[in-house]
């Protein structure tokens, strides 16, 4: 049997790893960063576009599809894959997050979650079981727990409480039925906290999942908590296992987070940011649609080779989207899912090659030097 | 010398041609469907995706490239081309038929139009002779004189002053200095009016123009009025000169006005029903959002190989619709130029090999039947 999880090397100067996950749906390099289709579509994207980026793995949100289209429809097209003509990994979430984010719309029992949809106010159920089943229908790769994700701050007791009932969760969600190849993964909580991180990973990782996500990361914590976090999970986390920070994130924090142990990362920056004018350059962020671009001929990052950075200036990409073309959205999403595709990538190779360090500081000392100009 | 317009074969059964029209950026061969790329983008689409469908030409606003970028980005982009990345011939608008349209905002002399811009209420003046200039400096291959477009209905006496000053304003652009191989064209007014159409048609033909578009209709005449005046147009407009009808249109509308002697068209009809979730197929038009083609995994239009149709079912396009996704608004525009450019491209065909009548039934029986099964 093929081992689900092989790690290829590792960096002599910190816990970052190169790794394969294999899937149902073929090989996924890590570290890898999984582009957000949260309703079947990666935001003014489509899946020809993940193709010609080599993406391996992209992740779909369980409560939005169970939304809209809805199972019945999913179930027909042959799952998420057929519905979107995706032929890659797919990983979903539990829908956790979202449920929890409803706050004026939820009631919290041991049994489960009930909900109002954001779309039409009908009623819903979610608990660990029906969870797992909606993503064995959905036939993901990779499959989440349902966990309870607090918000930022969180006093101990809440945190500590989130964790218990995530722990429960877990060993329910364990004893639910998948299809045969969907892997399934745990989620930590623990807010801030070291001591609960420490407890919950343990619960966790003594049940035996195929792989562990941080959970609860990335919700408005400084970033040194959330780094401090990171480095005390991986402590624990199996070196044998994936391990997937989610909600992350800026290039700043992916290499950290690689350098601390992180394998897959998934994050809505690079659309959304995308969306308002933000690109990601290896030369820094930018807002395009500032006026300085207004007479600026040149590419939109001179070391990129995508669609947008291959053929349109700035001032053009700038002109779209002071116009409202749609056009700019598209470019802008397309350019910066593709370079944290690449980033990744990068990374990846430089874990190999031996010089994770040398590459890490070259990026960012190029990549933090216009923040620190303009700030 | 290159002869600019060549006719390589007539129906024999009706006034339609199919010829080429030689730009200073490629042949054109016609007849042909023009995109629009009013603000320097086909709306939802990419210029990548237009040499993809290997269009030949696409229509760009003056009044609103005037507006913004500006001409001075325009200019230091090496006009229209340099600025959009885009290789093949450009005809560009007047800006006439956009400024009549600001009726509150406009103020209308022998000079010209003085009106108000609609992004910022600031004042400006157009004339015959700077709506040239613009169009020089923008750098199209077709440029388009400056003429007034009177509404549907205006009364005789209002239909015969806007052709009266549209023929002195002609005069006033003919003398206007354009770049070598750029091509200018008349445009004919006269509302529903034969014999202001026939005066109007004859007064331009006097100045030789390089071609002739018919102008003032697609503005909410009954279609056999559209109809009617388009064959007392091209009864007069010459034979050996490109014949343009502005705005239109629907395929039935495209078919009946190649067959009476039109060679290009432009319309907005294609992106901006696709944005409306509107698709034109080889069967009808349907509306994609309609609640029965939720659970319908067929192609949008079984005989399109487009983009949509070779990858995506009607079910997810459904979806990518009522969930708000960007990529719908992509998918539906894309598939519906590819539908008007393929469609003229059969018609041409159809008239080199003879059979353009039986071509035109056939598929008229096909498209028009859904419509009125639906009716």
């Amino acid at each position: 049997m093929k081992k689900i999880f092989e790690i290829v090397t590792r960096d002599a100067s910190s816990r970052a790893r190169a790794g394969v996950i294999h899937t149902a749906h073929g090989p996924v390099e890590t570290p890898v960063f999984m582009p957000v289709g949260t309703q079947g579509a990666i935001k003014a994207l489509l899946w020809e576009d993940m193709e010609k980026l080599g993406v391996q793995i992209v992740l779909g949100n369980t409560y939005h599809l169970y939304l809209r289209p809805g199972l019945d429809v999913i179930e027909k097209a042959g799952g998420l894959h057929g519905f979107c003509g995706w032929k890659n990994a797919i990983l979903t979430d539990s829908g956790g997050y979202q449920v929890f984010s409803l706050e004026q719309l939820r009631k919290i029992t041991e049994e489960g979650v009930e909900f109002r949809s954001h779309i039409d106010g009908s009623a819903h159920f979610f608990t660990p079981e029906n969870v797992i089943e909606t993503q064995r229908k959905l036939g993901s790769d990779i499959v989440m727990c349902f966990d309870e994700c607090p918000p930022y701050p969180s006093e101990e007791a809440q945190a500590r409480r989130a964790v218990e009932i995530t722990t429960r969760w877990a060993k329910r969600c364990k004893a639910s039925r998948l299809n045969d190849g969907q892997l399934l993964y745990g989620i930590t909580q623990g807010s801030i906290y070291p001591n609960l991180r420490l407890e919950s990973a343990q619960q966790l990782i003594d049940m035996d999942f195929h792989g562990y996500a941080i959970g609860g990361l990335a919700v408005g914590e400084p970033q040194p908590m959330m780094h401090e976090t990171i480095e005390r999970s991986t402590e624990i986390l199996p070196e044998n296992k994936p391990r997937y920070l989610m909600g992350v994130g800026t290039p700043e924090d992916l290499w950290r987070a690689v350098e601390l142990g992180i394998d897959q990362f998934d994050c809505v920056l690079p659309t959304r940011n995308g969306r308002n004018g933000q690109l990601f350059t290896s030369e820094g962020k930018i807002n395009i649609r500032n006026a300085p671009y207004r007479f600026d001929f040149s590419p939109p990052d001179p070391a990129c080779d995508c669609e947008l950075c291959a053929r349109y200036s700035r001032a053009y990409l700038h002109h779209l989207f002071r116009a409202g073309e749609l056009g700019a959205l598209r470019l802008a999403s397309l350019h910066n899912v593709a370079f944290l595709i690449k980033l990744l990538r990068q990374i990846r190779q430089s874990i190999i090659d031996g010089n994770f360090q040398q590459h890490k500081q070259r990026f960012l000392s190029k990549y933090l030097a216009l923040e620190e100009r303009i700030s």
